[in-house]
């Protein structure tokens, strides 16, 4: 039987709540969703007592359904003024629904003037909050080592690092790997580990000793589901492991991570490359899912067992599609940073004309450790270039500014950690690539207007995961690519930001949507698993529906209008090479993607 | 006959314009505002070729009636993202209007990668564009004193120093002193500065070669209204220059200059102490106007006709009320800075604990230098201490961090220079005093709700001089004084911001309210010279809800909703001692303040 865990930060109480009937069939986004529109006043400062931080496994956390132990948090965000959820991988979402907990609801705050840290022990049935001034102020690769050995149940851990503690927006959930005391799951976006931070929770550690896998209302359809969906996304060139003719591999999540989108974005001349300022990089390949997979194999020949570079990781318990990776030091084979996902290594390079792989898993390694999202400080850094501070292509020079964070002194580190919008505007820069004030993932939306679309008008503010369109605009679906150049765009985002909307609530992958759309069987599967678990038919469309319109009502009440589902004005008035367009999609068609949503 | 200047900074153009019909009794802040209605897009980048930089003298302004000089900027904010419309006295109002300027619109913008800077000078019937790049990144006080000696015809001279140039949202419009070239006249507010900036212009330089006063269409009812007016200054507490039995000076605005509400609201409990946290300070006596007054007196005294202090200053040609002064260095009886003003002695000063009169007077001065307003960047270096990059109370330490400021690629020194709200957010202060992202200037609205309706529901962002209920609130109209803690002030508040509007066009100073509203026959001679001069009838209120009309139109288009007419959340949290009150005005009280308009 699922609870709700709801925690005081005011007077440090707990409470466990069943869970109420409206809420029966909610999880993940939908569940964090919810909650922040239900109970969260609109017009609250993210930051302070009346803001909360809601936790919540997805629905199918926990079972035998391939890649689905995904878990949200949500809450106002510091960085866009609206709603937020962001989700990730990692060990928490399996642990909490392992031991029954749905969702976990952290309001109010210390008293302003508290100096003391804590966090937060979830176990079966039980919850601690516990004073941990030792944890604050601490590397996240140190801390994330000292949790796993106070608590040496392999703990599912979230929680934020020195930028949350600051309350500095560019502040990163953090969230530990399945296998280990690493801190690159990242549940990266929004700001909201600085709403953690506000809460002066350092950790929130999911034990689930005792616990068991959640049971399915519909055993044996459910069975059924998973086990198709599994064999679909087996199968498929995006999400299985593939190799040609040769025996060598090609395309493929396994191989190449989602880093092996740098290459194709760049073919499509839809990669940012400095600043937003073109479509097309001469650095990009250097920096690759290709180059990754190519030094982990060199490693690998060169330092044998002790070689710690890998691809086809998983993100978490269960994922067959295992797009992770460990990008390893040349020089010893030793884990440098994991993962090096496509849109770090755009946003940490290409996006700041650096083309040394060792220099952006550098800048990514530092994000894990302050505590940062990696696509927010690759466009934050990218806002000092503009701005005059350091030189595009200056590797060292972005790896000396982003260490400032550690010094709590710095106007620099505080800088870099604040967001691209924060930082472009102290810096005097008008071409800050945000939208509600969140900067733009690794797509230029001027040459590829469907994701330009998404990105104006979902509710989360920039974000490519809300409405994913790249995969019928560049990658097809079912051998279909839709024409990126086409300026109606609005009935496409919508469709895909309805059905990822469920699908950020089931606990499964956004990855399985690549195999889903393509293969029908596939597509029942997914649909079967999650109506079978809950012993109710969903519609994809309605529920994910349903979720955009708490999003929606939740940011109007907080005073957003149409005018906030804009793109900035220099994708308008500026050319992108080598396709040299602008963002032409009219406010009409803007306005038309979630009209009376 | 007026005309209206267009110059066109995309190709460097300009051309005369006849005044349209509709516009035939706009000045000032009426013209302003008119234009950017109606003329710039509420949706485009305030920093970038879409925006426009409008100047207008006040409709008096050159004639006879008394202290009726001032001159209108105005644009859309940069820190506002809506319409803002800020004026000074100086010698620009009074010398475009002798040359028959109704108004200068600036518009387009160099192409971005221009390093070009210009001045626009202006002459009877003539406008020249200048390339003047040794005129970008001086101190104020070195290029002000050049351009006097450039053009040695004592022009008007207002544009942006190093702040502006860089985009900072800080930046003001400096102007010049009528008699020399000194540039504390500031039309600080808004970051208007950074607008100009965008524009890639550095001053604007106003020749009145040539020219005359402005003739008003009924000459005998405009010299008889005038002359009431003036009569009335002269003979008001505040507004006059009195003594008491023994001969000694008391009260008033030539004594003591603005500075003389320090003590009053300090006595009153709303003078705001170290960021907003308290309503009474023991160091405001040592910053007051009483103290410059002695101050002035004394060095007087001891360096006789070399001592450069002053009270009972002209802020503009004409001005009889003469509430500026020059605050002088004790040791030398040297100008220090001109003009210490009761906002600026309270943001740079009681705000930021500092209770110095010479630390005060060199944080002002070097705002004058730097182009920085001084209520934004009191209040920003108040974040600074919030964010404990400095402690209350450290006048070195705060001139230090502001002049980080000529340092271009200072972090601080930008940090410093981009307004409150950006600098809070950046080191993660929750207690940001903020309205439409501008700082509050020194009265704490929960002492004195009435001022707090106003800094709430202004299109201006937070703005005392928008309607200033504190003449009612703390000084009384007609030897009554309004509750400042009841909390019905919606139509108080209303009816202040709409007589501002009006005056804020006319060209008088605001200062001429608190005679006017005591005085009868005062406030006759001021609607009577108005109306004479026209030749047309104005209605006060009707005028000045007009102003207001377009005001919140522009805000509307923008995206402006009534949840931008709230205070920061921690004013209805937190208590301010010593009344220990919080902001208890209600949304909807607030809301009904300019319903309708």
């Amino acid at each position: 039987m699922s609870k709700i865990l709801r925690i005081n930060m005011s007077d440090l109480s707990h409470k466990w709540e069943s869970v109420p009937k409206d809420y029966e069939t909610l999880a993940g986004r939908a569940f964090t969703s919810a909650v922040v529109n239900r109970e969260v006043d609109p017009t609250c400062h993210p930051l302070r007592e009346y803001n909360k931080f809601v936790i919540s496994p997805g629905l199918l956390a926990g079972t035998q359904a391939p890649s689905s132990g995904r878990m949200s948090v949500g809450g106002k965000s510091p960085l866009t003024g609206g709603i937020k959820e962001a989700n990730a991988g990692g060990l928490t979402g399996e642990r909490l629904a392992r031991i029954g907990v749905r969702g976990i609801i952290i309001e109010g705050a210390p008293p302003k003037d508290s100096k003391d840290w804590y966090s937060v022990v979830v176990r079966k049935d039980a919850c601690e909050i516990v004073k941990t001034n030792d944890y604050a102020g601490k590397g996240l690769y140190e801390l994330i080592g000292k949790i796993w050995k106070d608590y040496p149940v392999k703990p599912g851990i979230i929680g934020c690092g020195m930028a949350g503690q600051r309350l500095l927006k560019g502040a990163g959930v953090f969230g530990n790997n399945p296998e280990n005391a690493d801190p690159g799951r990242y549940a990266g976006r929004g700001g909201l580990g600085a709403v953690l931070g506000s809460k002066r929770v350092v950790a929130v550690i999911s034990d689930a000793t005792g616990g068991k896998a959640p049971e399915p209302k519909e055993k044996e359809r459910f069975d059924k589901g998973q086990k198709a969906l599994r064999e679909a996304l087996d199968k498929h060139a995006v999400t299985g492991k593939l190799t040609n003719a040769e025996g060598k591999p090609f395309g493929g999540l396994k191989n190449y991570g989602t880093n092996v989108l740098q290459n194709i974005l760049n073919e499509a001349g839809g990669l940012p490359a400095r600043g937003f300022s073109s479509g097309r990089s001469d650095t990009a390949a250097k920096i690759s899912g290709e180059a990754v997979h190519e030094l982990v194999d060199k490693t690998k020949k060169k330092f044998g067992d002790a070689a710690e570079g890998k691809y086809a990781h998983a993100c978490h318990t269960g994922c067959v599609i295992r797009c992770s990776n460990v990008v390893p030091y040349e020089n010893t084979g030793k884990l440098h940073v994991s993962p090096l996902e496509y849109e770090s290594a755009w946003a940490l390079g290409t996006n700041l004309g650096i083309g040394v792989l060792h220099d952006v898993a550098e800048l990514n390694r530092l994000c894990n450790d302050i505590g940062l999202d990696t696509i927010e400080t690759g466009n934050t850094l990218a806002m000092l270039m503009e701005g005059g501070l350091l030189k595009y292509g200056d590797g060292p020079g972005a790896i000396k500014a982003l260490k400032e964070a550690y010094e709590p002194a710095s106007p620099l580190g505080r800088l870099v950690s604040s967001g691209a919008k924060t930082a472009g505007e102290v810096l005097g820069v008008t071409r800050i690539p945000v939208v509600k004030g969140q900067a733009l993932p690794a797509y230029d939306p001027r040459p590829i207007r469907g994701i330009g679309v998404t990105y104006a008008t979902t509710p989360m503010g920039a974000d490519h995961t809300a409405g994913y369109t790249i995969a019928a605009e560049i990658l097809g679906i079912k051998g279909t690519v839709t024409d990126p150049r086409a300026l109606n765009k609005a009935e496409l985002s919508k469709a895909f930001q309805a059905s990822t909307a469920y699908i950020d609530s089931t606990g499964y992958c956004l990855f399985i949507a690549f195999c889903v759309l393509d293969n029908d069987a596939g597509f029942k599967g997914m649909t079967d698993s999650v109506s079978a678990f809950l012993g109710k038919e969903i519609d994809v469309t309605q529920y994910g529906l349903a979720i955009l319109k708490n999003e929606r009502d939740f940011n109007k009440k907080a005073g957003f209008t149409e005018k906030d589902d804009r793109l900035p004005e220099f994708f308008r008035t500026e050319k992108l090479p080598p396709h040299n367009v602008t963002f032409d999609v009219t406010d009409a068609e803007l306005d038309a993607v979630l009209k009376g949503v």
